[in-house]
């Protein structure tokens, strides 16, 4: 880490600050400049408090040398973390597509989806059992149930399974559920990461609405101090001013993440978009990006001939989008 | 709620949709335009899937005509709501002045700043037990002896005290705690929403750093709907591209909350700029805004003269700023 | 138009405002609902001034049922607008690549990067002679000796040329220029765009960085009024508050403005991530999402092995990109 | 300018890059750390293309030291710089008050506004004559019969007169105008800011929708060099996700500017807010803030009694405002 002296600084300030960084364990190496002075700082920072130093009048700036992100760094495990879930591979080359229903409604549906999206080319099915609503007042999933459901369809398809967990008390229904998958509200609940962490099961980490990509990389780390290496991060959308999509799909974050850290990078454009006829374009370019895979909304409604879905995809569109999808892996290699 | 149809909509579309929209219990009112048809839906919004509608390929548009929001709603609550913790009165005009330090670091600490912001004017002590962190590596507070040692405070002066909770599993711990605080990453937690519903105690519900305000009142709805109507909104500060300062304090927020809501609005300043240098401009101007009080960062650090504090004002910065505070609260009425 | 009055609005109030809108033209039509009322308005709603509307105090909304952009709009538009340059054509299932220097900086420079663009797939040299810069301290761009060497390129090479133009009063220097550039920066310079409506020559038109869609189609609307159909779109990047790219690439643009509009939609992620190495994955998700071509910067620069220009791609990284560019697009169809 | 290398960086990329920033002119201090080697750079730092710097691959990051902004830097001018327009000062202590309505409609009008706002305590009549609309079939302004009737009005009350100018081109018509308005979307418009450093006349600066303070200053900059320090700063609300305001009135960027500049700094809560019933909270806030003043929208239109303006106060309104803040900055010195 490096801290800049402002102009003006006395030689009794600069000692004072220097005795008190090297009372926190520190090094501290000294760079008299032109105007200012650059103290540079060795040894385990995560022991000074950055904010509070950067406040202190006589400093100018402080700048962080190495990445507070560890286990997920690239850095120090430059080889892709490759997640394996029964014979599905996420990472390390292998494009994985996630699918079905936003929600789990009843056996019936979810059989139906499941068996529609294996046919279409889905190697894991996803269906949402708990559901976080804004509203109150709004649907809020089947819950257990929804879990059960979920186990049924797993059973009648041999596809393994992923549904959202959004506390830590219901943790222990997730036995017969092969990834967790923690929301983009959720990416700070530091509790329910903490756990996961002692968790083996694999995690799909989704990226905040105002989240950085580097607060996601330190909420993988949470889970990953604890032990469990098994975590896939997810881009799905960021809040921004625009309105004609739900949020701001930011297929930028797959590079940066890749570069940044071995972890997988999965992308959710049924979120990230919130409008079906824009899903496909979106599923496209985050294949061609390089993600590791994509989670895409899908559903089965011959009754309705009016609903096309807010952001689901039909399975005859989801499964043209995946071979489509597939072509352009091959391609970018 | 009305829709709007598109042009070109045909009678066996519209009279289809209308159909649907009847199953879920609507009236359906039918208002042909000249290029459009616009339908008028009377009866529980609720039921309806909003997105789903939106996306439907016959439907231009859809727009609510009510609020999602009911127990926070001024339209059926005109008068402001007064929460009150021992003396002290927070709304309706009463403006409560919050103090202390960040975290609670050792008895000798806490109580001193206690008797100093005490000394200059707060009303109710704040300190952080439980510290949310972005890295797994930061000092995560005293978590149960901080709450302890608050609790020591509130003998030592009588002031009563706020902390912040981020799980239902801690819940038990607050019994001698007077204003719970929901933190910005757990606005949208909604279990930990809904079990604080179901408790007796006053909570300081802070805005998420992305979150709309009706986001914020829809997450104070999920408290009230649980029968505890004791919520206090709290604007700290929106994410956006600035980076002068750590997050952008949203000071509009209260009077449109004002106008929206019945609820008292209250204004962190301290996090909402993150340097306290610009902390007691802030916090006069979010007194002139019309806000219902503030919460503000006070420490004590003789020992240290080169420490600052991040975004804390010192006792006697802080003694100035609430007489300035209180002045302007008597000007604007 | 709709306009949904409060619960409580009087009849007087309505017939007063009933016959203010009147009196601007337009036909109104009553819809009484169970607390509200609502009025639909036919005619030319560019006669109403609708913030004023909003704000009345019996006003609880205004919503536009029709899109404000006329000559850009796709519904009276159906199909798609082809520019062409030369024999390059842009739009309607043409994918164009433009390529070249961020700035000319000498002849010898322009024409060997135009070369080496030409033999690796490009079909339009861009190059920068009038530079906009944050700082009036930094390299401002060779300005007319600039373009007079985009031309000597032009000559040398075959290929057509873009440069970008900041000020009315430079338009007579661009005579030999074949398409003309307008920045983000001068998105809503309303003069320039109006001046360049009276143009014949095809327009780039770049989204500003706060800008919406709808925005840029509105800019896009400022030259088609004047009679110059030829605009082109160009999503270039968003500001927001992730910081590892420059701006925040927001592919959905795409698919979104190809919905709304009939002109084509280029891309630029050299801008849109600002560094090299992200470039490549964000032009193949471009080509992937359904633009209509792409501009890339490329640059040469042998004698400096240590640069790799901040966003700038090698020739042999161009090429490679180029080629699996076309076939992304074919797989796509 | 501080560069840190990557760690593995070898010797001879070292010396590559040591010898390439001393081609520049720059003196380069090298300071070996543990893992990395930090560069200190001194000199002219314009002349080193720094995204170039950042993007070089044995370059870990890129950090200045000194700011980028000169002539408005308070560090090298401490004290604060005063704009005087006929008998009014804005700056060093003066709080100044713009008042008028959005738009010069008629002689009869502008004159009673303009009579209204002086008896209430304005200092400054406001009015606009050339308006930016997002529309090309929006009304644009009187233009130069606007600017004609504002003088007019001017000559009546005596008050001096602001206007916004858009293009170089219009510049000549502001002989009688006595500070010059540059919009939100001109902020960048350099050509523009350049003439007006030319000038002889206060120039009030409008933020960009998405523009970072230190932006802001770069555009004073570019005024200031040409040899006019009459600059006013203003805010007038940045672009972030939020509806229920236009724009978020980003407060806290009085205090950063006073901080970080010499020059005035004003605020505009009528375009920050959109919304006449959130102006005067706003404008009471922006004075608790440390503002030099304050732009504000006043109309009056007796005859529609349904019309309080979008984002306008009537003539009563403002005068109680004007009042307010007057104590308000007595309180805050």
């Amino acid at each position: 880490m490096i801290a800049i002296l402002k102009a003006g600084t006395s030689d009794v300030q600069k000692a004072s600050l220097i005795r008190w960084l090297e009372d926190t364990g520190l090094e501290v190496h000294t760079y008299p400049g032109e105007n200012t002075t650059i103290l540079g700082l060795i040894g385990d920072i995560s022991r000074v408090d950055i904010p509070l130093l950067q406040s202190m009048q006589i400093v100018e700036a402080v700048h962080r040398v190495s990445d507070p992100f560890k286990q997920a760094n690239r850095k120090f495990h430059p080889q892709d973390t490759v997640v394996e879930v029964g014979n599905v591979k996420i990472g390390g080359g292998h494009f994985a597509v996630i699918a079905g229903p936003c929600s789990v409604e009843s056996e019936e549906q979810i059989i139906a989806v499941a068996q529609a999206v294996k046919a279409g080319g889905a190697e894991i099915l996803r269906g949402g059992a708990f559901k976080p609503r804004t509203s109150p007042y709004a649907f809020q999933g089947l819950r257990e149930a929804g879990i059960r459901l979920l186990v049924e369809a797993k059973k009648a398809t041999g596809l393994p399974i992923i549904t959202e967990i959004m506390t830590v008390s219901a943790l222990h229904l997730d036995e017969d559920v092969d990834i967790i998958q923690v929301g983009a509200r959720n990416m700070q609940n530091f509790d329910l990461l903490t756990e996961l962490g002692k968790s083996k099961k694999p995690v799909l980490l989704k990226r905040g609405l105002a989240s950085t990509l580097q607060e996601l990389l330190m909420s993988a780390e949470y889970i990953m101090r604890e032990g469990n290496a098994q975590v896939i991060l997810c881009e799905r959308g960021i809040r921004t001013f625009e309105t004609h999509t739900r949020n701001t799909l930011d297929l930028s974050a797959v590079p940066v993440l890749k570069e940044l850290s071995h972890l997988p990078v999965m992308v959710d454009p049924s979120h990230g978009t919130g409008v079906a006829r824009y899903v496909s374009p979106m599923a496209l370019a985050a294949a061609a990006s390089g993600a590791d895979g994509v989670m895409l909304e899908v559903h089965q409604n011959p009754a309705c001939a009016l609903c096309d879905g807010a952001q689901a995809l039909t399975p005859a569109e989801f499964e043209e989008v995946n071979q489509k999808m597939r072509k352009i892996c091959s391609i970018i290699g």
